[in-house]
């Protein structure tokens, strides 16, 4: 049975990822849910969006992800489901598929125009539409009996970087504090040496383990993206970094 | 195999929640087993009895749920199998099943005293006698042969109002700061156009995204009660609410 | 099929643990996968040894338990597969297989040679190398083929009293602020009646509600290690202890 996969901001401590799972379970007696996180931070797409593409690189063809951080849930925007990779995700049409589209190339957009028979909530659409279109699409529905395809999703400014002359930043800071650039590892050469963050030269290793204890250190981090880290401290608080913080390579 | 869900307040750095799953495990194999939430603030039953409300009312009949908010362990406090739409709620009976049993119509009360054969701790009955019971209820163990009928479960003072002129108050405040009321949906009428709470009249309208960013908003939230938030923002923290605070509807 | 444990320290914002997941159901699509803990203090190996020896104490024989607290990933410290209790933990060689060895017995160690064909990271040996090595070993390939036996695992500091004449200290300290000794219930006699720790005497006591609420207890807790609590408080707070301490008892 596919996977299905839940990328939310619902937090850990009320029942709502609960109730997705509700829903998906009845339908799917033998689905396998995975949390990939529940902690993003509320409404905050563009973090939602980098976690989205490690998800889509990490699965199989087939899984089927559900991404919810969705400001404007109950109002008009659209629900989507974006095939990458021979996976389906859905989320709202937000930007959250904006970062995997880019990386694994575009892929094809469906507005999911499906709704429940019954009456639904206005302010839980993952629980009340997502999920159901969730398990329709796992068990095969096409998803032509659920929507239509568009060609205008909403992209957020979040661009990998493919040359070092491309415009390199930090697009996402994780539990480490380790800093995530879009530099695709790809458009690094031997001869690169050094990262420059905040006026800070920061020499490029292979693993955290290169450099002594609390120094800083850039390398290729597991995603395939040039990191910015410090041996067994934290980038974000050492080294003061955010998340928008321009990057340059030399 | 029916799904066993889990809540509870012991957090998410120890091995308690495995050690229950390992319980369950061995005994049910093939065990569906949720994490509805292990975050609720420590010792706190009433929020256990709001969320555990919440999950009633989300799973399927043949469910079976476990809430351990415990501060008796190892007391004279007795444990209970609460029976609710088909479910059942393996807690201990402090009042953690008494907002789903209001909610739902009064259920049908066990006492289990069905008890280990080995030597069981006093501290962790969530793990020694209640992931068995459930693995036992689950699997089709009838409740009469692990306990007796009671009808005197310990009840909270958390009522649902089924009218406007009832007691209204805040029971819950979610992760994004979403305050939830006990009044039920079905007590407001086209008439109602405002909740008044800490003296601020809050219109009432359909989602999030009837108002602007950072405007508060009362509406039905999606397990059916009134609700006051902030849209994009907390309503917590924004109006300064807490659970208890008194809220009127004109 | 065997159960999976994750014990690691990769928290619950970041697609870490799910990256792990998406290996494990790819080997092996009806894996049941348990998470212990995702919120180890980052890179506190001492930490991650105690919680590793309540989960084999826990699970039964056959499960495959992997453990990843690794501030030395990607240089030249040993990846080990250590049996104990008829089980397999997969961890770093970095002390994190001690308390469990300690606690049950010397197991047999193995350094796992085994790696991948492609290219892996050098950040997330979890999981490039460990998820796939938890994957084979739960689905019965030899240990003997993934690696060869040694004798030298790296030990923590960290044993368990066996006498109330044997260095006592607490080791860990829980959600709640119970602090868990190292000393083993078995050492106890009916004549001792007291811990003392920081200067202040605990009487020993059953369970938390034998003493009135907010006063301290010592009782064995459900690991069958002596433990300094607090009535529906916090003895790490209220007491003001910490991992580390000198305990005593009379």
């Amino acid at each position: 049975m596919p996977i299905i996969t839940l990328t939310t901001d619902f937090g850990l401590r009320d029942a709502y990822v609960a109730e997705m799972k509700a829903v998906l379970y009845a339908r799917m007696t033998d689905a396998t849910i995975v949390d990939v996180t529940h902690d993003l931070p509320p409404q905050d797409v563009t973090a939602a969006a980098v976690v989205v593409g490690r998800v889509v690189g990490a699965f199989e063809a087939g899984c089927v992800h559900v991404a919810v951080v969705d400001p404007g849930v109950g109002t008009a925007r659209r629900l989507l489901a974006v095939q990458l990779r021979g996976q389906t995700l859905l989320c709202p049409d937000n930007g959250l598929a904006s970062w995997a589209w880019r990386l694994y190339g575009e892929g094809r957009a469906w507005e999911m125009t499906w709704r429940p028979g019954a009456v639904v909530s206005r302010t839980f659409h993952g629980r009340d539409i997502l999920a159901p279109l969730a398990a329709m699409i796992a068990t095969g529905t096409p998803l032509a009996s659920l929507g239509h395809t568009i060609d205008d999703p909403v992209q957020l400014e979040l661009n990998p970087a493919r040359s070092t002359s491309d415009p390199i930043r930090i697009i996402h800071i994780d539990h480490f504090g380790n800093a995530t650039t879009n530099l695709l590892s790809s458009a690094l050469s031997p001869a690169t040496k050094h990262a420059i963050v905040r006026g800070k030269v920061v020499p490029l290793h292979q693993t955290y383990g290169d450099v002594p204890r609390g120094a800083p250190v850039a390398l290729v981090g597991s995603s395939g993206l040039l990191e910015i880290a410090v041996n067994q401290g934290s980038a974000q608080s050492d080294m003061h970094l955010q998340v928008g913080d321009a990057v340059e390579v030399r």
